[in-house]
């Protein structure tokens, strides 16, 4: 069965919903980022990148979400996540939750994760004061330039929803107004409803309820 | 025909090999970065993101590396530059380019590119100071947990192996020695030395050298 380890509030929320949405029978382990949980020998000798999410197969571990929701697409074929016959649209695809993952999360993490760049605290803080710009212009090009609308890629849902939808959470904490973006506003709470999605929050919720 | 929009000392490189090593009939269109033409209007209605590579297909224009590379690797399935029958081995692959992408290629990026991440000339250079090690660490990571060997995944080469020369070219200029990780230098030596990847080099340098 397939094992995702995930921890609240992080970018593994897109993996738990392409799980959901694809139908997939999964266990969901919680790795403690306020215990550090991620940087002890045990999680380490599964993901040795002291990072979430991870998603253990029969055959070994996958990282890196671009890698994963490919992975669930292709693995559940009938959940039609993505357009897995068309070499170009499927290529379109991975190219959005690329940027996602390169540029946008990347221009988030400087909020929280500056330590990883610089050692100095106003270095960080510098970093910190530019997120809501880097932020900002990287979904104010989604809105422009990438969304198709209904969906991200057009008239199809795709693992891009549930990923956009992931990241769209963490404006209002950036500094960012979601209603800048209007389209992407209206796919935000649309893509809250969606029943898979319910299911990944409730679970989430219940995580961060019990920690409290 | 593919049409790979690229500048020279720039991770379009990988493409570029990419494109060289599937033997796809392709043009190449030089970016002038020193002219700042990937900020302007004729390259933005390419480009929008305004950064290479970008790759014209006759549907559209794809960006970001890893989904070029695995569009690449499934247009020209004779090529074999990915597992491509396998969704958990091609899975590896993608999660390795991921890596590659939004966290070696952006902690480098934080040499140059500071400013997308703060405004202050002081975290510029404190972001500088920070390169040796944040990429140092990916590297010795990519050593220890990824390498397989001979090739990045094992037995076969594929367009991983492209990706991590194109960025093992940059240590040097990281501060990074390269000799530290063993495989990698022997990788990078290796990978120099095919015929795909010379051509590519080559090209590059007459750039260079045009431009100089």
């Amino acid at each position: 069965m397939l094992k995702l380890f995930l921890a609240a509030n992080t970018c593994a929320l897109a993996s738990h919903i392409a799980l959901e949405e694809a139908g997939a029978t999964h266990e969901i382990v919680r790795v403690d980022f306020r215990a550090n949980e991620q940087r002890k020998p045990e999680y380490l000798a599964i993901n040795p990148k002291g990072r979430v999410p991870a998603l253990a197969t029969g055959r070994g571990i996958l990282t890196e979400t671009p890698a994963i929701l490919a992975f669930i697409a292709q693995s559940f074929p009938a959940a039609r996540l993505a357009p897995l016959d068309d070499p170009y649209e499927f290529a379109r695809v991975q190219a959005f939750n690329s940027y996602l993952c390169s540029t946008v999360h990347v221009a988030h993490a400087h909020r929280m994760r500056g330590i990883r760049w610089a050692d100095e605290p106003e270095a960080h803080l510098a970093m910190q004061r530019k997120v809501p710009q880097a932020v900002g212009d990287c979904f104010a090009l989604i809105e422009r330039e990438m969304f198709e609308g209904p969906w991200v890629m057009g008239n199809d849902y795709t693992v891009c929803d549930g990923y956009l939808f992931t990241l769209s959470q963490w404006l209002a904490g950036d500094g960012v107004d979601i209603n800048r973006t209007p389209k992407i506003a209206e796919h935000f709470k649309r893509v809250g409803e969606r029943p898979a999605v319910q299911r990944a929050l409730a679970d989430e919720k219940r995580e961060l309820q019990s920690a409290a």
